[in-house]
């Protein structure tokens, strides 16, 4: 339930985004009218004036289907489905129930919960609803690994849902219904009263899709060099482009954000001294409370805060925000998808910083660690 | 001269561009290191779970070629080089003497220059310089046009040059080299010292260059009907999507603007009303000192002065930023580039708004015109 | 009724504001419980340490009254008050009658009313108000000086009447009673409701008052001697003192504004430069779209827009707030009321700046005035 | 040392300061050109129009002394300096050296040092040093109370030492020279090159000065009924005024900050949410990443970096930032100073706060706390 002390993401603008880096979840949508294709890379003009142009190369020719045209269909009829509620909130409680006895009584489908879902004290004093109850498969967080068994999510209650679902499935995400009761969330684009529809459109198949991108983040204990290395690094600016390959390192974790990743002063009250680097090219220094790489999806939420400009998540960019930097002009940046960004203290940091994913594993950075 | 004056852009990020929209200029670089390929949309996921996956559409399956991987060449050897050169800057006056004279005299080329620069006083009184002087190609802007006989552009001056230089091409422009004097421009990766050896190499083919694109900017009078049409709009939240290709409409200007398009209120001293479309779709109202509408080039000028995040050039992205919004939380987002985004007067505005372009040409758009 | 576009204050603080600089306006205002006295300037400290002390001196002992513990009062029955309507506006019709019906016929007062509210259409078709009408005393807006005859001023409709109300009084303003019809304004402490219990309980006096200040402005044309005078002023940072007061140059206006002042680019698509003197010292130039001079009341319009923090009224302060800046670190700064603001145009600047004043009496501003 | 990485304080802005809150530091100054006063409360306007006017109350008048026309002076000729080096800085240890010297051979005062600062490997080593040292008195922070001993201050090294040397003195504070070496600091206007005649200047008296103040802060721990008060608090939007003064609490800390007094979420990576007082008064519930309260001193340093404008330090004015704020539309505010400003956690807060005080002493706050 803390999840909801997370920063969601709220925006007014569409919502459909591109496949670009770490893994992707599939959301059903409810379909808008046909629009302009999103032409991110058409072929580059190839001739300049009467006589340049430029010279082919198929090697480093890439194919893209155009995200507005993705839908979404099955190879098996699905079957599990698993249930996620945000906790703590009555009002869901109801909305809950119907849902459950829809999944189980009417589409006879394997329905998932979790434990402490389940054991809600109102929902065990309701014989009515025991019948179901005892029907519904029940995992503990931690304990019982579902990731590879679900077929599809559904979640009622606000945006939060979606983090921690994300957080459920580091590999392959089953597609996810979001149900928002109440206030319109920016990933919860279904009504509840029209659940029944809507659920039987998508086991139909043929549904329209959003792309929403997490970002591949590790955490590397103590293999960077930085005495030397980053010296010569800051001298012409550049790292030997095998050093950030090398994962010698002892990678600690490793994990899929959907909002962002930040990287902060913890406990500590003075600044944070943190190196950014861009494909092994040492960017920028960020002195300050520390900084914040997200998503589109997470551009809304923590980094807007910081800043940052809102990005559409049909962008394929990450968004590199400082949280009150020393430096009063340095602004919020935004660099293309597929990039590689490597963050690590500072030669001169006296302290250390602190990283935390989508507001969850906080942990310690020390010299050494990327 | 008076580009001096306009908004220039300036960043430590690096340059590589990539062709979206409008259309493209190609910027010989000096080559770097070999680094990661910006995968701007590799094939998207198309397992999600056991069961669910998306359904093939070759149809709408594009091919990028990777921006970091282009290089120039030449059809035929280029013949014709346009120099341009800030002008009232007497520092440049001795380096632009060495460039024509090594053109000239030692590459053989037809060199172009622009009238008011050959007729600069020093240079006439300048006996040294006269058999060069009188090699030389000179035209007048807006008079002679020249747009369709130029192999190569070389500036010396500044970014501005560049505006200058944009504005010189609405079609096909040839590869521009540009020479800084004094402090690095984000515009001018070549050092003067050195040209020579810079330009040889660019004829020899096969430099490496970066593609750096422009916005396509329509300015279309009279055939909007904001009454029916836009409450419709504002009800349901969008328009016909016919009714924003049709262009019926008088066309009155057509152009590219490398920075960026600037709708402001002008000389008034009251609030601009504007509304923004997306694909046909509306999706905001201004409400302020206007909203500039900018290039991944134009991001690190005026737009950064008005709030807005840079954006790596590398981005297929347009920034669309509120010029000081009378709401508080309205931040300035970005948008993907291929989309068709359309300004009007709000329907209840009661000034009109004013237009420019990279910072000219400036018009004022009335109620109807988009 | 162009009012209504220009930058209106809103604001969740409280409302009392101290005397400082320009004149005063009175506001009286619902009482709300005893507060803490603000103490803006108590005895400084006079010993720091064992041994250190301030030299007494009492030539420049200022006597201050705690603000919040204003109240209002009147030397003779007050007997004539000018009633203040937003025109354009239907849903005031009704509370305009109302109110004139009370004032006239209950309190036998001498209603002031602008001749073109009284001249609406609706009004003269509506026979059962005839009487009323004509009892009304007119005036026309920069014909007929009202200024030194009305008690008491009474305004329908929103914060844009206090800006109208404020301009018809460049001298001492009479008390001001604003009545909000529907949301609440910043300026319009009063519910409409109840207007004839408030109005009798300022008749009566002791009525608590708010006072709020204004900002005297004047116009200085061609006697500003940039060349030498700012050059040195430049190089040693200060102009003589004596060159701030002399009043030699021809005062072109002098007014006060409620909100600000602001110099801006005007219809101009190119940056102003203009230089800003505190007490005749130079402390920055500002190179953008303009300059914001503003007053507390005015730090939450156009200037919290362009990114300045709010002032509370009670401080005594003037708000600096640059317009997109081209310098990303240049912030507004809070000076002391009581200082003395000169702004001219940079003596290299291009081009021409203007200037507005509550966004009226727009007019440019040229090399050498200020 | 930790204070070199504590915001520093830097501007543009002249320096002179307004006493007001909490106690005061005495600055000696070089004296600048005489300048028009700050009259920060002239008498209030007291008639408005013809027959409005304000009721006197002499209980409410104030007197203050024009901050402008401050001096210093002695009652006893000092005798006591403390000297204040930033250490881990090999640049300061020859100035430091002289410094000294100068003290103890020329003037004959009793110099006090830090004893880690004297311990310094390089100056035990100088043989040349020792007699100096040897008649140097040391103290160790925490141990030795020398505080109401010493007659001058000396800070050699930055703005850091000046926040150090403030902390030290809770009470009464000696006049501080600040000496900067190397770039210009905001609160060291010395140059050290002068550093004899200007320590002569001070010790003949009728020095110009400046004021700088602190704000005195209480922690006061587990008093506070949220439930019952609060909740009426917020309906009513009023906490009674006694509730505010009433110490019944335990005081578990109190001292004065020269920069801002930091609310913020502490280790916990989740936002954190407080609720701000003025004199009583409900006015705000900050939820993000906290909440800086600074001095105009402190408006330059963190606080700038939140987005705060700088107050000049001639402004009786505190200055509230929010930090990340959730709602995009919350701006920093400006408040008078004398005001009682009071933050405690939000009554449905689910994480603690840490509080910190010029970047030191960093504490948990709990629900109960203020």
């Amino acid at each position: 339930d803390e999840w909801d002390e997370t920063w969601l993401s709220c925006t007014r603008e569409g919502n459909e985004c591109y496949h670009y880096v770490g893994d992707t979840l599939a959301f059903p949508k409810q379909t808008n009218l046909e629009r302009g294709h999103f032409l991110h890379g058409p072929y580059p003009a190839t001739h300049f004036g009467p006589k340049a142009c430029v010279l082919p190369n198929p090697t480093s020719v890439m194919h893209i289907q155009d995200p507005a045209s993705q839908r979404l269909t099955w190879s098996k009829p699905p079957l599990n489905v698993l249930v996620i509620r945000k906790i703590r909130d009555e009002t869901l409680l109801e909305p809950f129930r119907e849902l459950c006895r829809f999944l189980v009584e009417e589409k006879h489908l394997m329905v998932y919960v979790e434990k402490k879902v389940v054991d809600d004290g109102s929902l065990m004093r309701d014989d009515s609803f025991s019948a179901i109850r005892n029907q519904l498969c029940t995992f503990r967080e931690g304990f019982d690994d579902i990731s590879d068994c679900i077929d599809l999510i559904i979640c009622l209650g606000g945006d939060g849902t979606l983090l921690y679902a994300s957080s459920l499935f580091q590999g392959s995400v089953p597609p996810v219904m979001a149900f928002h009761l109440g206030s319109l969330g920016f990933l919860t684009p279904f009504k509840f009263e029209s659940f029944r529809t809507e659920v039987d459109k998508v086991f139909e198949g043929n549904a329209a899709i959003i792309l929403r991108s997490r970002l591949k983040v590790k955490v590397v204990k103590g293999t960077f060099q930085k005495n030397e290395q980053l010296l010569s690094a800051q001298e012409n600016g550049i790292l030997p482009h095998n050093h950030i390959n090398n994962e010698a390192g002892k990678i600690t974790l490793q994990l899929q954000v959907l909002n962002e990743v930040v990287v902060d002063r913890g406990p500590s009250s003075y600044l944070s001294n943190v190196d950014l680097y861009l494909d092994g090219r040492l960017i920028t220094s960020v002195q300050g409370d520390g900084v914040i790489v997200s998503t589109p999806t997470g551009s809304t939420a923590y980094a807007a805060a910081a800043g940052a400009s809102m990005i559409h998540p049909n962008v394929p960019a990450i968004m590199v925000t400082p949280i009150c930097p020393h430096s009063l002009s340095f602004r919020p940046i935004v660099v293309p998808a597929g990039v590689e960004l490597m963050i690590t203290l500072s030669p001169d940091a006296r302290n250390t910083a602190w990283v935390s994913f989508d507001g969850r594993k906080r942990q310690e950075i020390q010299h050494g660690d990327r």
